[in-house]
């Protein structure tokens, strides 16, 4: 990197932090973006100074939006007494385009993980607990089927369960499609497991 | 993306217009940026500002830098006489590297393409030539081994024959450790026309 003006190095390097974008990448990008027209890079800049600036939890579900309960929470058509939780909001956004799920969402910003020395107390879980205090009549857990995913499926509804609510994990088998030559082990057993009757 | 804060679509939309981001990086990059720490947010768009801001073409070889004359350009340690033309600062940067080179480059900033309507007048080449009039030696065109490239490297040897300068262009061929199986036809019948006596 030496062999650019330290202008172009150091934004090299600040891209190539970003998830997925490696040095090579970077340098592609650093180069595209000095070769942008300058209303395009000013353009760049406002997404994301205006992303930074206005984007905030949902007082309710804790996912991004920029209002203060957002669309879903605040809508009358969804059944507020059914939560679904789910890792992110990418996640939300997944089950949202499925169009199906009528309910409304928690949001947790992550999921339990004691390799990476995440615990309950670093995602949104007591935001979670404190809407337990109104009436819900089930969470359904749609956290990623990760081992970080379902231990933290497991501590919600461990946690849950004592109160009475319903608690219940999406299920985990065979994607539509798939063929099984090429699905994993786990996955194969996952779904005997949770064969149904027909 | 209707399932998200205008903010976040638009950042989105701004990322995915970057090279080599499809939509699903985009997302992940967006939301990315959302979650970063305020001061690193600043400091990536602090970084794209300066970039925009101080680099420009070097007035002498057009590569990309934040002075008047580019450090290759100015330092004394170079032979001034013998120029090596490229496409673009990376690829400059890539023979920097090697560390062999004592001559000064020429930066095309793209390459003759009929195809995506890129002609002569839409490159570097004007400034080329007018370095030309001063005293040069000999001019080595190291444009990529593609279509454009060979295209761009014919025009400018046809070009320039006349004046007397010499004109070279980089040996094309089997790259080291590459192995013949796996190496494609063109680049096989090249390693052969270009074949050197023992």
């Amino acid at each position: 990197m030496d062999y650019y003006s330290e202008y172009i190095s150091r934004l090299i390097e600040e891209l190539s932090r970003l998830p997925g974008v490696g040095l090579k990448s970077a340098h592609r990008l650093a180069f595209h973006i000095i070769n942008m027209p300058k209303e395009q890079a000013e353009s760049l800049i406002f997404s994301i100074q205006n992303a930074k600036k206005n984007i905030r939890y949902c007082s309710l579900c804790c996912t991004l939006t920029d209002r203060e309960i957002c669309p879903i929470c605040a809508s009358k058509n969804r059944d507020q007494k059914t939560i679904m939780v789910v890792e992110n909001s990418r996640d939300l956004a997944a089950y949202e385009k499925t169009g199906r799920f009528e309910g409304v969402y928690h949001v947790l910003h992550g999921a339990i993980s004691p390799m990476l020395g995440i615990g309950p107390n670093d995602i949104k879980l007591k935001e979670l607990i404190k809407r337990l205090e109104s009436e819900v009549k089930e969470l359904i857990i749609a956290t990623n089927s990760t081992l970080e995913g379902e231990t933290t499926a497991m501590y919600i509804a461990k946690l849950v369960k004592p109160t009475g609510i319903k608690v219940s994990r999406i299920a985990s088998g065979i994607p539509v499609g798939g063929d099984l030559e090429y699905i994993d082990e786990v996955t194969l057993l996952r779904a005997l497991d949770g064969r149904v009757e027909l």
